[in-house]
C-alpha cells in the first residue's frame, strides 16, 4: 500500500467541534478524512483533536469537547493548551500538518519540525499579518486556486475530497431543489426561494442558522408557502437523503466560498449544481456538465429549466475522479513526503503560484 | 546602582493598552513601572508591547496600538504575533518576565529561557487549566497572598508599587467623598452612593462605565442630587486631585479584588480608604491607621465619621515603606536572578504557599 516510508504525522484539528463533527464541521471533516485516509495508508498518525473524537490514528486531547459544543470549554484556553500539546510533541514527528487556522503558526519557528498549513479560507482580511509573518517558513496549502492571497507563498493547492461511500449515487430525476448550508446571506438562501418559486419547483431547505435575524426576515416568512419546507440541521444520513432527491443543488453564494463540501457531496449523489461563479466554484463545477455558472437568478431560473439535460452518472463520475478522500490523501501524502525530504515549499516561494497541484493536474488529464 | 551582574530580561506586557496606559491599563501600568525601574537600575530590558509604548527600554512592537484602543488590531492576531516574538528572542534574555496573562504559558516549554509569570488575577476558574498545566515549569507571582490559589505552587507574592512623585501629598482635611474604579457593581458604586448621602458629605464619582445598565439603573439617578457628580474617566492629573482632596476613598468592593492600584494611590496623597476585607484589602489597608475594612454600609458610615481621626501622613508613609516602585522593581529583580540562578520556584512549589517575599518581609519589619 505504502510506497515509500511511513511518515510520522503530527495532525492539529480544529476543536471548535469533535472530529469527526456530529454536523456541521467542515475543518473537522478534512482533518478526520485525512486521519483516517493516511492511517489506512500505513502513516504514523496522531491526531491531536478533542477528547471524544473517533478516530483510528492515535489520539491525543486536551479539550474534553468541542468549544462550541460544550459550555465549560473555553476557546482560549483550550485552543491554547491543544495547540502547545502538538509543538510540544513535535520531535516525535517528521510533519505536523496544521488544519486549525493562523495561531499554530505562531509556535512554528520554536521547533525544527516543519509545519504545513492548511488555510481553510480567510476569515477576514485582519488575519493575514499572521500568515505574512510566517510566510517565509510556513508550507502554505490553499484549499483551491481562487483562495490563494497574493500577498502569500503556496506549497500547493489541495481540493478536499470525500469519502465516497457515505453519499449514495441516485440515478434520479430528483422530486426537489435543494439549498443545503449554512443559513446565511453569503449563501444565498433568500435567492434559492425566489429561484424555486419562479421555476414552480418544491424547495427544501437544511443547515444550521447562522444568521438569526436573516432567516426571521428573508427566509422564514416563506416557509408557510406551499413547497417550501424547512429541514433544520440535518445529520449525515439525512444529509445523504436530501441531497440525492434533488433536482438541483442550489447554491446562490454572495462570497468567494474557499471550497463547496456540500457542491462536492451533491455531486457525488448525482445531483447537479446551480452556482454563482464566485471563488471556487469554477474549479469545482464542470460548467454544462455537472452543473451550470450563474450571474443572476434569472439565469438561475433557466439554468433549473436545462439541468434534466445533465447526466447524473457525470456528476458522479466526475467526484470519483478529482474528488475523493484517497486522491486528497495521496496529495497531501506526497507534499508532507516531499516537505520532510526539504522539499517545494522554498521552490513554490520563489514561484508566483507555487507548484502545479495533483487536483490540478488530475484536473488537467480529464479535461474534456 | 546595581548590585549583581546586569540582566537581560524581556518583558511581555499585555497589548491591550499602550505602555503606559494613557487612562485605564492596570497590567500596562505595572509592565510600565517594571519596564522603567529596571532599566534604571542597569538591567537590560527589552519591552514587548504595542507600537505607541514609551519606554526607557528597548521597545519589541507587533502591534501598531493596543487592541482595546484601535479597531484594526484584532486581539488574537496581533496577540500571537506578540507573544511569539518574545519566545523567538528568548535566547537573547536570561528571563521573560510575562504580565500578559495565561497565553504565554503555552509557548514557555518550547524554549530553555525561564519564564516568570505575573498572575494579575483570574478572570474566571475556566483559566485554571492553563495554569495547572504549566505548574511544574511556571514561576508563578501573585500580586497578593489572597490571590494565590491553592491549587498552584508560587515564587513569591509581590505587591504592586506606584511610582510616588506621580501622586502629590496632602495634608488634608479633604472635601468629598471618592469613588474611583471601574463603574461596574463589583467596585461598588451604588454603596458609595448609599454611604456619602447617609454621611451627609458630597460624592465625586470617577472612572471608567464598565457595565452601562448598571450605571443607568443603580448609579445615574442620584447624579442629580446635589454633593453627587461624576467626573469620567480621568487622566493622571486629575486623578491626582481628585485623590488628594478626598476626606476618604470608598472602595466597597464585592469581590475578592487580587490588588487595589487605586486604594495605593489614594493612601500615596494622603487620603485614607474604606473597604470592603475582601481579597487583598487586608494586606493593603491597615484598619485604624490608613483606613477601616467594613463589612456593610452601616460600619461605613460610622467608619466615615471616624475617618478625621487619622493621621493623612500615616497613610503616605506606609506607601513609602510598602508601596512604591523601587520596592517592587527591587523585588522582582531579586526573584529573577534567583530563577536565573536556578533559583526558588522548585523550593517554594514543594512548600505550600511558596516562598516568604519581600513584601511580607517589609510588612513584618514595619509592624506595630
Amino acid at each position: 500500500m505504502l510506497s515509500e516510508r511511513p511518515l510520522r504525522i503530527g495532525l492539529i484539528a480544529s476543536i471548535a467541534h469533535r472530529t469527526p463533527p456530529r454536523g456541521y464541521g467542515p475543518w473537522e471533516q478534512v482533518a478526520s478524512t485525512l486521519a483516517e485516509g493516511l492511517t489506512a495508508l500505513g502513516h504514523e498518525v496522531t491526531l491531536f483533536g478533542t477528547a471524544d473524537s473517533v478516530t483510528a490514528a492515535r489520539l491525543h486531547a486536551e479539550a474534553p469537547t468541542g468549544y462550541e459544543e460544550g459550555p465549560g470549554v473555553d476557546a482560549k484556553v483550550f485552543g491554547g493548551l491543544h495547540i502547545a500539546a502538538a509543538f510540544e510533541r513535535a520531535a516525535e514527528f517528521d510533519v505536523l500538518s496544521n488544519q486549525f487556522d493562523f495561531l499554530p503558526l505562531t509556535y512554528s519557528r520554536l521547533v525544527p519540525t516543519p509545519v504545513v498549513t492548511t488555510i481553510h479560507g480567510f476569515s477576514s482580511e485582519a488575519i493575514l499579518p499572521v500568515y505574512r509573518a510566517y510566510d517565509d517558513i510556513a508550507h502554505y496549502v490553499a484549499i483551491s486556486d481562487a483562495d490563494r492571497h497574493p500577498d502569500l507563498g503556496y506549497a500547493a493547492t489541495i481540493h478536499h475530497g470525500i469519502e465516497l461511500d457515505r453519499f449514495t449515487y441516485r440515478p434520479g430525476p430528483g422530486e426537489h431543489l435543494l439549498f443545503l448550508g449554512r443559513i446565511h446571506p453569503d449563501k444565498g438562501t433568500h435567492l434559492a426561494v425566489e429561484v424555486a418559486r419562479r421555476a414552480g419547483l418544491p424547495l427544501v431547505i437544511a443547515g444550521i442558522v447562522q444568521d438569526e435575524d436573516y432567516f426571521r426576515d428573508l427566509v422564514a416568512p416563506h416557509l408557510g408557502r406551499p413547497g417550501v419546507s424547512y429541514a433544520g440541521p440535518v445529520g449525515p444520513a439525512e444529509r445523504d437523503r436530501l441531497l440525492g432527491s434533488a433536482i438541483a443543488l442550489l447554491h446562490l453564494i454572495d462570497f468567494a466560498e474557499p471550497f463547496g463540501l456540500s457542491v462536492v457531496e451533491a455531486l457525488a449523489t448525482g445531483t447537479p449544481v446551480i452556482a454563482r461563479p464566485l471563488g471556487s466554484m469554477p474549479e469545482i463545477i464542470r460548467p454544462g456538465r455537472t452543473g451550470f455558472l450563474v450571474d443572476d437568478t434569472d439565469a438561475a431560473v433557466a439554468a433549473v429549466g436545462r439541468v434534466g439535460s445533465l447526466s447524473r452518472r457525470d456528476c458522479r463520475a466526475d467526484v470519483e475522479a478529482r474528488f475523493t478522500a484517497e486522491r486528497m490523501v495521496a496529495d497531501y501524502a506526497r507534499l508532507f513526503s516531499a516537505v520532510v525530504a526539504g522539499g517545494p515549499a522554498a521552490t513554490s516561494r520563489s514561484s508566483s503560484r507555487g507548484t502545479s497541484t495533483s487536483a490540478n493536474r488530475t484536473e488537467a488529464s480529464l479535461a474534456p
